[in-house]
C-alpha cells in the first residue's frame, strides 16, 4: 500500500514529506487510515538520534488514532470503519511468560516499537504515526471506546499508558496520596488519571507559577520543591510520586515525601540519573522504580476508563507541516499540554 | 546500678574502661546481666564520629545477649534467669500507626537507639553494650529461644534483622532467587537466612576468591561481577538482591540482574549513592529500595526461625580488651564474618 509520511532523513534535518509502502496485508493484519497522531517527546530524541539507535529515514509517531479501512483474513475483532487505535508497540513475541500474562512492553524477546524497530518478520523498519496508513497485526490494536473523542485520543495511547500503569502496578485508588513532578504531556495525565482513580493529587513543582494549572487540571495543591518548610511539612505524605521529568535530575528532595514503603517512580528519564542519599531509603524502607508504558490489555483498560470518566488529554491540534515548529516548542516545553496532528492536512 | 563499660571519650581516642550508673528500674524494666556483645561495623563509626551525631563519651554495641537479673514490679513476660537480647533499638513512641503494626523501627517519633540516643523519659544518653550491665523495658527485650547458642547470638541483633526482615518483606520463599552483593557481617547473615528460608542464592563478589567461603555458608553460587559474560548470562534471573555493600558504589552492574518487578534492597550504606541509568529501572520495572533492621515481633521471629534451622553467624570470639584491635581488623574487612566479645572478660 502506497502512503505517504514525514520522515526525518538524518539527526540534524527538518521532517519532510516521504513517499513509502507499507506492506501488504498478512492474515491477522488490520490497515487503518490515521486521522489523529499524537507528538511524544520521545519521537524528537529519536528523530535527532539523542539515544544513539536511530536509523535513517525514521518516520515518527506512536500515538495513533484512526478508521480501520481493511482487514486480514483471520482479523477476528475489528471490521473496516471500526475506531482504532495504535501505541508504541506493533509486535512482541507472544509466548514468553510476560506476554501470556499480558505484559507485552516487558516482552523477553523485546518488543518491537512501533517505529525504527526491526519487522519480526521481515527485519524492515517499521515507520510510525506521522503517516496517512498504518498496518499493524490486530494483537497489538486497540479499541477506540465510544464516546471518546477521537482528536484527543491520541496521547492516551503514551503519555496515557505511561502514567496509568505505575498508577495500577501500585495500588492507586481512593484515599491514595500521588505526587506528580513535572507537568508536561506525561505529567498532566497522571494528574488527571489520579485524580480519576480518586487519590489526593499534588502536582511538585519548582515554583508557584503553575498552581493555577495544577488545580485545573483537577490536581488538590501545588506543593513548590524550592520552599523548604513546605517540603519538611510535606515528609512522609505520599504513596506514589511519578515523576516525569524527562532530563537528569536529583531525586534526594523528593525522597523523604514518600511515606514507609512509598515508591518515587520514574517515568521520564531515560538514561542517567544524579546519585542518591540512602539515608531516606533505608528509614523509611522507600523505593525507587521505573516503569515503561503498559501492556495491551492494560491500555485497553485505559481507554475504557477514560471514556467512562470522560478524561481526556490537554491537546493543541497542529498541521502535519507545522511538525517543525511543534518539535522546536516542545523542547522548550511550550505546550499546554501535548501536540496532536491532524492527519487530514497531510494530503497523498 | 552501678557497672562497668567500655567507651570512646572523643573520635580519635580508643575504648578505654569507663565505669557508669545504670537507670534504676522503672515499673516495665528489665535488668539483664550482659553475656555477649557483638561487634558491629556501625558501633565502629559511631565511635569516630563518621555520620556526625556522636556524643561522647559513647559506649557502643547493640547486638546483645545476657540473663535476666532483676524486672520491674509490672514486668509480665520475663524472670529473673531468662536467657534475654537486645537489638538496636531501646525504645519508641508505642502509640503511631507503625509502632501499632509491630514496626517500631519505623516509629513516627524516631525510635530510641540502644546507644548515643536521648532517653526518652530523662533525656539521658543511652549506653550500648560494651558493659556488663543493661537496664531496657521490657517491651525491648527478646526472648533467646532454647537451643540457640548463646555465645553465637549476639551478632542475630543487627546483622540478622537486618538481612531477615528484608528477605521477608519482598516474600522470599522457596524457590525464590536471591543475590547477596558483599560477604561481611550482613552479607554471610542474608546467605544463610536465605537459604533457610528456601531460596536460590547466588553471592556477588569482584573476585573468585570468595567462591569457596560463600559454598560453605550454604550458597548455592558466586557471581564474579568483574566477569562481564557471567553478569550477561544472568540478566533478569534474580527477584531480590541484598546489598550489604557498606561505602558508596555503583548500582549499575546489578541492576539489569534483577528481573521484572525485582528489588535491589540496600542495607548496608548509609550515605550518597553513585547515580544510576534509569534504562534498566523503566525496561523491567526493577526497583532500588532501602531496608533499616526490623520490628520487635519480627525481631523474635527471626530468633525462633534461626533457633529452629540452626541458623548461627560465624563468630570470632574476643576479650573486651581486644576491641581496638578487633575495630581496626573490621575496618579491613579481616573477620569471619563478626566480632563477639565474651563479656566476662570485663570485671569490674
Amino acid at each position: 500500500m502506497k502512503t505517504l509520511g514525514y520522515a526525518a532523513q538524518r539527526a540534524d534535518a527538518p521532517l519532510a514529506p516521504f513517499a513509502f509502502d507499507r506492506r501488504a496485508l498478512r492474515p491477522n493484519d488490520v490497515a487503518m487510515e490515521i486521522l489523529y497522531s499524537g507528538v511524544c517527546h520521545s519521537d524528537l530524541h529519536q528523530a535527532r538520534n539523542d539515544w544513539g539507535w536511530t536509523t535513517y529515514p525514521i518516520v515518527p509517531g506512536h500515538e495513533i488514532v484512526g478508521r480501520v479501512i481493511e482487514v486480514g483474513a483471520e482479523v477476528a475483532h475489528f471490521r473496516v470503519g471500526d475506531h482504532v487505535a495504535v501505541g508504541c508497540m506493533v509486535d512482541s513475541c507472544q509466548s514468553c511468560d510476560q506476554c501470556l500474562q499480558g505484559e507485552e512492553q516487558l516482552c523477553r524477546d523485546g518488543n518491537t516499537g512501533t517505529y525504527n524497530s526491526p519487522d519480526r518478520i521481515t527485519g524492515e523498519l517499521t515507520r510510525g504515526g506521522y503517516s496517512k496508513h498504518l498496518v499493524v497485526r490486530e494483537e497489538f490494536v486497540l479499541r477506540v471506546p465510544d464516546g471518546l473523542d477521537l482528536s484527543r485520543t491520541a496521547p492516551l495511547l503514551c503519555a496515557g499508558i505511561t502514567t496509568y500503569s505505575p498508577l495500577r502496578t501500585w495500588g492507586i485508588g481512593p484515599g491514595s496520596r500521588v505526587g506528580v513532578i513535572g507537568l508536561g504531556g506525561l505529567g498532566h495525565m497522571a494528574v488527571k488519571l489520579a485524580v480519576g482513580l480518586g487519590a489526593d493529587v499534588t502536582v511538585m513543582s519548582r515554583s508557584i507559577d503553575k498552581a493555577a494549572d495544577a488545580l485545573a487540571l483537577g490536581a488538590d495543591r501545588l506543593l513548590v520543591s524550592t520552599d523548604e518548610a513546605a517540603m519538611a511539612a510535606s515528609a512522609s505524605t505520599f504513596d506514589l510520586i511519578i515523576d516525569t521529568v524527562p532530563v537528569r535530575h536529583a531525586l534526594d528532595p523528593y525522597l523523604p515525601l514518600l511515606d514507609v514503603d512509598g515508591t518515587l517512580v520514574i517515568v521520564g528519564q531515560i538514561g542517567p540519573m544524579e546519585g542518591t542519599n540512602t539515608v531516606p531509603l533505608l528509614l523509611g524502607r522507600r523505593r525507587i522504580a521505573g516503569s515503561p508504558i503498559g501492556g495491551i490489555a492494560e491500555t485497553q483498560e485505559m481507554l475504557d476508563f477514560c471514556a467512562k470518566k470522560g478524561i481526556l488529554p490537554d491537546c493543541e491540534m497542529i498541521r502535519m507541516d507545522q511538525i517543525n515548529d511543534a518539535f522546536e516548542r516542545m523542547a522548550r516545553a511550550d505546550v499546554r499540554y501535548r501536540f496532536v496532528i491532524d492527519m487530514a492536512s497531510l494530503t497523498l
